[in-house]
């Protein structure tokens, strides 16, 4: 029997209880030998992943995590509803061509690297609502079609601004599925926060956390108050890419607001790496969030470590374009509450 | 109270009757000569609409329209809870930045130019779960913004191939509410068929049409399949942007499989123009389906003049990356049933 979903704020309740039953994560080269490499499915030694080019390697990333996730929830490709996916090239091709490998419908999604946390809230509010039984939310990144996409091309060498972030080599996705086919397995998805877009005149496009930061302290603010909660009812407030600096802006510009989130937060970024010289503030990425999540942290939520856990992915909407003609970065931020 | 909505292969029912109240379009200069010059709210003199870059007009078209479907629906922006829009740009800037201008929740989608029955279809799931009571569902495109990303610059006045289509200056959004609100005005969203990644093996840029028929196709009869409805239940079977050479190769790839939708199919790209020698096919782009739904479909709709139609515009998910690597066009299609 399909309950009411009311929803207050920007935040819809999902009382029929959607589940994450299963996720998968592959990272690259690099990123295996931080914090995920123990618990990525796969870890590449060879970052073209046997491809000839950057973005079909990322493709190729993406594909095979969906594939993953749908296995390892005990499930054929036939039992699939629906692909929720994006990414950070031009025209979300590698979501696209991902899906083409697949024989069940596609919904293109994008908001840069709140992408992971966009396609959950959707995938959830789909299965709460009974529209499908089984929907896969998946993204990644390279940081090799990334940076030449974005940046410069890499044969240039060129140097690094310290504000600046790594863009994560690496894919995740997850399988969600309703109360009675999860049969008490997996994480539940209690509710999800719908960000709008914050531009506070952020336009240096190295500075990617401190663009971010304002759009992840209003939703997870907006949260609080839709939900009546406050920082300490979570065991983790985790953010995707804001890096050191924008973590760090962010705990400010909420702790102005009276939330002390200082406990709590931990920013994916922030831990993806060792931090040494070349990656300055950490991760970014697609990518990095979607890897994080979906190895390290639902693992340890799958083993109680975790009990409740807000997860707010954080995107900076701007393209080579926008920010070639003056424009500042909007940023916004998707969030969807995790329990066990 | 809110009715479960079951759903059958790829199509999700929507009992519960959500409502397009109002809709909105803005039309370049050329498009203006064509049938929706006198059904579009505003016609532009000047493709530049007062900016100063290409990318900019489209975006300021974009922002104009949402605002002009919300007060078209006698509501304020304070009244809506969510927009759902993408575009063609690189990074859907058009749609972040025009999201910008509003103070609600955003959801980033991208399927190209079938990015306007994705977002209706997103905005109805919502509006008919209960998640939110007023959807804001848009997009649009300008011929000299996707010239210049995806072909060639202006400047170089490089000459079309007889298969080309010609890039529509427009934009187009409609406001989706539940039955409550919509106190019977309307047209009504019977149902939504989710669309798979279809590929054909075309690489021919300049033939989109090709490419995106089988995907067209692919939906419509699945939509028939789970409806169990019939090419002659329905006054209108539109498609978005296949162009003339598109449009035959869908009907005779449903006549194959049994249906004849000859009589019945309408295809934006193909009546949005009067075709002369430069447009070849016909009109494209994102904003080729959501003008023309948006004024001349949507306002006969009203009138009486047609009482069900299947809404099923069509992308192409390529980029000039995964071309230029020798790809293959992947297209999707999703679809709606609008019914009064």
């Amino acid at each position: 029997m399909l309950k009411f979903s009311p929803s207050k704020g920007h935040t819809v309740f999902f009382e029929n209880s959607p589940r994450i039953i299963s996720s998968a994560a592959i990272c690259g080269s690099k990123e295996s030998t931080g914090i995920i490499g123990s618990f990525a499915d796969i870890t590449l030694q060879d970052d073209m992943y046997g491809e000839s080019t950057f973005e079909k390697a990322e493709c190729k990333m993406l594909s095979n995590v969906i594939s993953l996730a749908i296995e390892k929830a005990g499930f054929k490709q036939t039992d699939v509803d629906l692909l929720l996916s994006g990414d950070l090239l031009n025209q979300i091709i590698s979501a696209s061509f991902a899906a083409r490998d697949f024989d069940f419908p596609f919904l293109g999604v994008y908001s840069a690297c709140s992408t992971m946390s966009e396609s959950i809230l959707l995938g959830a509010m789909m299965v709460n609502a009974g529209y499908v039984k089984n929907a896969v939310a998946a993204t990644g990144s390279h940081f090799a079609s990334a940076e030449r996409q974005y940046r410069y091309p890499l044969e240039l060498g060129c140097t690094r601004p310290p504000q600046a972030q790594w863009t994560v080599t690496g894919a995740g996705g997850c399988l969600i599925t309703n109360a009675d086919q999860a049969n008490d397995r997996g994480v539940k998805i209690v509710n999800g926060t719908m960000g709008k877009v914050c531009d506070f005149g952020v336009t240096d496009v190295n500075n990617m956390g401190a663009a971010m930061a304002p759009a992840a302290a209003d939703t997870i603010m907006q949260h609080f108050k839709d939900t009546g909660t406050e920082p300490t009812d979570y065991d983790m407030i985790l953010t995707g890419d804001l890096g050191a600096l924008g973590s760090r802006i962010l705990k400010d510009l909420t702790w102005e607001k009276g939330y002390d989130i200082s406990e709590m937060h931990v920013d994916c970024g922030e831990i993806i790496y060792k931090v040494i010289e070349d990656e300055f503030q950490g991760g970014s990425g697609a990518g990095c969030s979607a890897t994080v999540l979906n190895s390290y942290i639902l693992s340890k939520m799958g083993a109680g470590l975790y009990k409740r856990i807000l997860f707010a992915a954080t995107g900076a909407l701007l393209s080579t374009v926008s920010s070639g003609q003056g424009e500042s970065i909007p940023c916004i931020s998707h969030a969807v509450q995790l329990e066990v």
